[in-house]
């Protein structure tokens, strides 16, 4: 069978973790506050989940949401399932801004510029915290 | 104000629609059984819309999903909510097949060949009509 990268252990930090799901925090020079949130088992779409999984696994996907508006503030935050390269359910959480390295297209589409983003370690730490604290409760 | 494209009558035609959700089917020649599910009202984030909204809207989501996956029977199931150019709520529900124009890579990265896809009318149907009769219950 075919290795699949969301089987093994994450190469990025885990910023949240339960039974189920998983939060990684993508370290992309470009897009400080990237995170993705896994589903641990190897299912390949959100529909072979049962209705209450893929419901709590929206739920993880808005908390990012929501803490990545209220801390960041981007212009537009990105939510994706793709998985044609890993067909094993992962969310793109990606906050844009009209100033980064593709925007208005996907981060997926051809990249403009070349340049980094920095993020205060304030602005992290509140992203991490509401997400522990939300995803704990 | 900026004119919004999403607050416009949609340009596609409506599989669906009620009174917060509109399903458009993308005529995009190299992707058949494309679908946009929409939020009528002008809207940006996910995490603007109340719990009870956004949770009914992804349950319109995965009804699409659903429908291309049984009928249509795709290689993989792409969602995303983007809207970098268009900020008002919209979800783009893509069938995605090993032989398409862009597999493994996104829809928005670059397109690898330019080849047309035929689905059959009578797919097509079970498709909508999946839509219709799950969506109207």
């Amino acid at each position: 069978m075919k290795k699949c990268d969301l089987c093994d252990d994450p190469i990025f930090p885990v910023v949240w973790k339960n039974n189920k799901f998983r939060i990684v925090e993508i370290n992309d020079p470009s897009y400080s506050a990237y995170y993705r949130v896994e589903y641990i088992e190897h299912v390949k779409e959100m529909t072979d989940l049962d209705e209450n999984d893929r419901m709590e696994l929206m739920k993880v996907v808005f908390t990012v949401e929501t803490a990545i508006k209220n801390f960041y503030k981007p212009d537009k935050i990105n939510l994706a399932s793709l998985g044609n390269l890993s067909p094993h359910i992962h969310w793109h959480v990606v906050p844009r801004f009209k100033t980064d390295n593709h925007f208005p297209e996907s981060i997926w589409s051809a990249q403009k510029k070349f340049e980094k983003t920095n993020i205060s370690t304030q602005t992290k730490n509140k992203i991490n915290q509401f997400i522990s604290k939300n995803l704990n409760k």
